[in-house]
């Protein structure tokens, strides 16, 4: 993670309307570890909404610049990328979050600062606010209701930027339990005890165990157990073997 | 893209305080495409304020059920990811929305239905309520304010999932069975079964079974078990059962 990358980005809410998404979208870059607002012609800040709604948040907005236009709020920044959920008209390329995210820690890193940009909520950016951008991010809604609330959207463009600072994991299918695996030998006398215990609570009555026995290691093979559940497992058939023993013992 | 994949999950909400977040999750559902919402004991559901904020999201509203408690609203369901910011005392492995992500589509693609479970904004989710899901979900937020607002989370939620379709197929873990899955209910009862199963063994011995029963959901929730399999796991736990009922009339 870059050191000082929650300075080398800002968060540019243009012309916001409710003073609500201003607080919430405070919150929302908050949790993610931003903390630069930088907020064009907002149409009433500061508010008691959006403090209310920032959560905690207060240092955000207690530190967002209040400018005149979009051009005053980007100084400083080289990379500006405007949040849209344009189709035509825009003569810009256009990223996913994902790879606006990649796109803004590459430029961090190179020593520049970034700009995120939103629009208004219902007219989003117009097209001389989007000129000031050099490409255009559109979160991948669905085309027949493709509107973010505008902290939503402020959250999801946080989120990736969190993830890439994070070191994109790699994608391997992560482990579904935290203790080492049991080892092939450990597993072979597990299943020689599950075959003795089937054997001695008379699970079989006749029938030939071979294919039982395939379908429990499969079951087992699948749930890659560790040290201590293999324990607990052995703990349960020697009870199981107890009984079986008494009831035989007192028939 | 799954053509179904919509009907294949849904976004459980439990025990929500505040009906605006309902509405905002609803919206922030809808942008992804998904519309299936189940709503455990809200607090106040329907209501204007929810129905003011899903913005136009009211099919979603319409729909959603509304249960009595956790393990109805995980009917029918094979995979439940619980999301969570717990740093302790949760026995389940732990996957980001992107892992989780690419976790629900290889199970809706294998023919299950999957839950995303959120809790209440103030106090998350329950033990028991974590102890019905078979792994947890961070949203890496920053640690010193990792409270993200709950339609907030459904949004990065929906967006990973909603990522996660359009592309990113490439390696979806294949299918380690070819039976269809259990769903919950069918888990419990298995649960039931072999929790008094091991009681009448005398497994216990005077211990308290809580921790010996949550470390056996682990294991067999891992393993995502199918029908055939807990059919057969039924009936080693009668056979034993028996032996115990013979030891204990012949004493």
């Amino acid at each position: 993670m870059i050191d000082d990358l929650p300075h080398r980005l800002r968060f540019v809410l243009v012309r916001t309307s409710h003073p609500g998404n201003i607080g919430s979208a405070a919150r929302a870059m908050r949790t993610m570890g931003f903390t630069r607002m930088e907020l064009v012609l907002p149409h009433r800040f500061p508010d008691r909404e959006a403090s209310a709604l920032a959560a905690g948040a207060d240092a955000v907005l207690d530190g967002a610049g209040v400018h005149p236009g979009l051009v005053d709020a980007l100084a400083g920044s080289s990379l500006a990328l405007g949040l849209s959920a344009r189709r035509r008209g825009v003569n810009l390329p256009e990223l996913t979050p994902r790879e606006a995210a990649i796109q803004a820690l590459a430029a961090a890193e190179r020593g520049g600062q970034v700009a995120l940009v939103f629009g208004n909520e219902r007219t989003g950016l117009e097209n001389e606010e989007l000129a000031r951008c050099h490409a255009m991010v559109r979160i991948p809604s669905v085309d027949d209701f493709s509107s973010l609330n505008l902290s939503q959207a402020v959250q999801v463009m946080a989120y990736e930027l969190r993830m890439a600072s994070l070191g994109e994991r790699a994608t391997a299918p992560p482990s579904l339990h935290d203790e080492p695996p049991a080892d092939a030998a450990q597993m072979e006398r597990f299943y020689e005890h599950l075959a003795q215990m089937l054997d001695d609570i008379d699970f079989h009555k006749g029938r030939a165990p071979t294919t039982i026995m395939l379908r429990l290691r499969k079951l087992f093979q699948r749930a890659q157990m560790d040290e201590r559940e293999l324990r607990m497992l052995h703990g349960i058939f020697a009870d199981a073997q107890r009984m079986a023993r008494l009831a035989a013992g007192k028939k």
